[in-house]
């Protein structure tokens, strides 16, 4: 059976080969189960090696509890978590974040996906007053779900303004493999150096088969992070085979070199569609995703042949996404279908 | 590398081979995530063909997140929830029950792991009262947490009981292949004809990866468990690698293959134990486990050359668990080095 | 001791004669706790003469538990509730709907506490679809929190659009009968018959010492709504003296005396503000509330005297509210030294 | 209106003459309202003068709520709390604080109410190991549920054990006048100084119209109670009437000259029941409160003159509470009504 590729999402993607080999690999005789075993401590030793020796690693199956676990670590049920209105926090966990840990998610507008600390700063009143939920948590994703990517300058002043009002940055790296690759800066650079204090660790958009990782830069913060993570139903029996996975991730930087090919590969197609008169591109491409405003007549057609989603149905726009896996052929045939649908529209 | 098989657990087993290469065939190209693929598809054909066309069947990661949300998709938060004080739900699952559906969990006390209806009938009062829970589901565990299986009788039983007292019965069958050896009958009779009505059906402990399914036998159960189970962080994005999984596992009936295996090693396991003098096993042998009752001091020594856990530290009773891979070779092996133990320990 | 009347808020004024004299009335002998009692029945009796011989009505002790409690009693955890930014149920209940609901707040921005379809409708998508929080409640406030009044018509609007949307429509009521009277209309006119399903109806900021009630005009809604208030923890024990309050409240339309009273004190008290240069009103004044922009030098010195809360500090926007025991002598006490600050200010 | 007093509940009993007249005292012009006010702060003082100048203490409405916030403020949502069976925080809680919480409850059957050490210990396994709630309150009722009285050396003991295994003791005190008349020792000695932690006081059962308070004896437990109080939906906004109630009830030791008055009308009825035979009292009568097994065949007649509970349909134990207000000629009035069918019963 061939399934087609096209360009909705890097969850459709497969697994790399690489990755897959790893897991085979692991596949051997009994190992102790719930990670106590020489698959995760391996894997747990390639993340100190990014991002320091003291670091507490640990893995859960899928990015909405990455997310939802971090901040329950840090948080009471009384304090509130702000989000950028376009987070995955927010629009893509059905709520999970307010009914896993009780607090309340405050949502800010912007344009590109990225907090502002003038933004962030609305939200700060009503501090020490028992009748209004207290901020505790600012939270970033990178790069993020418009394809945008932070700065490292504006990571450090959004952690600074967080621990000067006693909150912490959590960073949402679903694609932070992506956002490495856009600024070209080693993964520790632009988040516990720039002042982040946990980060959700994607793999899955990425090459791997499932599998996310919680890192705490404080160990304070992870304390009882076990209890958690198994109470929130996201300790693997079998963890050696998201271990070796990681571990594989994190080798000779697979990661990186698949972020790399996944961010060339939206750079060619947003070259290839500025040159169709017609259609807009609507958010700067910094990582493997295009946003663009296309007619909406063609749009049906289109994604007969290379599926896609349209993300706000009344501009009409549309996410083009790029996975490892993504070609150069597959961006040409899509521009081809593209160029003549709009091609006949004109005449 | 060889990781040596112990008597540990099921979950310290690998994956089947048959399993891993269903994966590889899995690994290709790009399809929907989430569940709308054709690999999903199939795998839910195949539950059809066991239990019925008018199930509802829904992918999770873990058994815990199958016993919680099987729960929450039936009851309102001031519900309880029957079940034996040896039941996972109650036992190993760090309170995720309760935490999630706010439920409060009723434990009795068995000998065997088996719930009777005279026990349960000591929680069905204050019904209508609005001070006291109200008692919403059985849950009991097919083949127990002792290693013992449920007469088609008994459940019977307990579903007719369970829904005169407008409850329902929950089956946590995460080792629900190795009941069906041993009952020797159909999936279907001892559990949706038997008046079950919600089923947790495992696959990690008998040679899956991860993957567990949450089957309905009444659609009006499962009417909004699509959000549940998101909200439930339970949604797995590449959803094809557990439903490639669960089809290969329920054809050629590979699951009770592999049951039939690890329950012919524990059968093989007690009747060499019940020649060692000294020794008292504790729990009838029905399934895949052997429970017995050994000297304190030759305990270390044995788990050093194969592992396995101290149930109860009171009695020095232990658990001797047996998985799809385990060897006539590896019993005959771990029995030389008890008898030898045993021997030194009488001189 | 004598504790001086400022204009902080109506929460801070008194019980008012009457509703104690009830309060004793009922100090009378045993009666069975938990609202079995005949005065529970009488002030149901008030309400349902009110409201219809059909509603279900329930008392709880606090507006924040009447607010989360109706919204408990229709959402599954994974529905949001669509309420003005401006809302109590948003920032005035420290996250106790998203704690004990599980459920998502969404918040509108609004210039006059209004909440508007064409607001609304931005949340409304993403429907069936299970990424996403499911919207479930409009939540409006009636007088709002900042003391402007939905015309019956605008209430009539929305719950049509909530009703089309397989939505409910909630109505805080914390002060309906200071709405009652500017509308001048009865309140089952701009309640039930105007659509509303549920409204959170209060009495503790308009002369009662506690209690408030949650009634239901369909009983479909309410169906376990007896176990919702016990596990909220607002069953009250001796109930009779929250309904021998409630009952005198409903009888001879005291509620609406004294709500009269307060919205007449807060006319009188725009009216001298109008006057005064330098002052600018900023809401509508149809309630019991005045807001207004004062110099930020003379705040403190105002409050000294009569004591207020500062609502917005940038631009430094304060709040006067009115109480059933506000006299005519406080309000010119109070304008008095207000034109004294504002005069020496600019002398 | 008379209502006639019975032996149901002292939840039935109206509220005591001099705790009205404090209330009507305190409804005098405007105070902040939540507690900011004198009339809390004087309550307060009293509350320091009987545990000590280092506590805090915060007013709930409810039992219930004491009960479940203390709780919440210690405790994790992977956290168990080890209760008797009997305990109100278990049986007529409705499950709020599994809801509130998130922690497990671990009932252990008692026959007289009272926790022992050997008992609790039989839940101290697993501690560490993360599939398992984690114990971390140990909470018993004084005077219990079934009206007996822990003594000091009992309390100090479990405290001990508690404080040992990195526990915490909570008293559930809704009747602790009850036992300081029965102990005849001031309430700091068998709570404070017997190393309990944290105490739910009790007001409404002994003369009280609503409130409750808890106490911390270690401020570090209490550092954001004042959030968990408002999201628990227990801050009263008139706050300074329940303030009043409690600082009368502190002064002159009307509580304790209430309990002793139920106390003493136990006693007497106690001594009257064990004249007449077929009457068989079970549990130690030591505070207000008697329990018998009665012939069913009687039960209904005696209802209906004197209201009461039967408390296990299957032995017909029944429940005779004495309150504040019971009179000896209500006693007298009772057990002649009582012989009187015991009479007919045996001609």
């Amino acid at each position: 059976m061939i399934n087609k590729r096209g360009f909705a999402s890097d969850n459709n993607a497969g697994v790399h080969p690489e990755i897959m080999k790893a897991i085979e690999r692991a596949n051997c005789g009994h190992v102790v189960a719930y990670g106590n075993d020489i698959y995760t401590e391996r894997a747990v030793e390639k993340f100190r090696e990014k991002f320091g020796d003291d670091i507490d690693v640990y893995f859960v199956f899928i990015g909405t509890a990455a997310n939802v676990l971090s901040i329950d670590a840090v948080t009471k049920p009384y304090n509130s978590v702000i989000t950028a209105y376009t987070a995955h926090l927010h629009e893509d966990e059905c709520g999970a974040p307010e009914r896993f840990t009780g607090c309340k998610v405050l949502t800010l507008s912007t344009g590109d996906g990225k907090l502002r600390i003038s933004d962030v700063e609305k939200e700060m009143y009503a501090i020490g007053f028992e009748h209004h939920s207290q901020p505790r948590v600012i939270s970033i994703t990178q790069s993020t779900e418009v394809g945008t990517v932070y700065q490292i300058e504006e990571i450090r002043e959004l952690s600074k303004f967080a621990h000067i009002n006693n909150m912490l940055l959590h960073l949402d790296g679903a694609r932070l493999s992506n956002a490495a690759v856009s600024l070209n800066r080693p993964f520790r650079e632009f988040t516990r150096d720039a002042g982040v204090d946990i980060v959700s660790f994607g793999g899955t958009k990425n090459g791997m088969m499932y599998g996310e990782a919680v890192i705490f830069f404080d160990r304070k913060h992870s304390e009882d992070f076990k209890y958690l993570r198994k109470q929130g139903m996201q300790l693997a029996s079998k963890m050696r085979y998201i271990s070796a996975q990681f571990e594989r991730y994190l080798t000779d930087d697979l990661c990186l070199e698949l972020a790399m090919h996944s961010n060339k590969m939206a750079k060619i197609l947003e070259k290839e569609i500025r040159n169709i008169p017609g259609i807009e591109i609507t958010q700067s491409v910094e990582s493997n995703m295009v946003f663009a405003i296309i007619p909406k007549e063609i749009t049906d057609a289109l994604q007969r042949e290379y599926f896609f989603y349209v993300r706000n149905e009344m501009k009409n726009e549309v996410r083009w996404m790029c996975a490892w896996d993504t070609t150069e052929d597959d961006i040409m045939g899509f521009v081809k279908v593209l160029k003549n649908l709009m091609n006949k529209r004109n005449t």
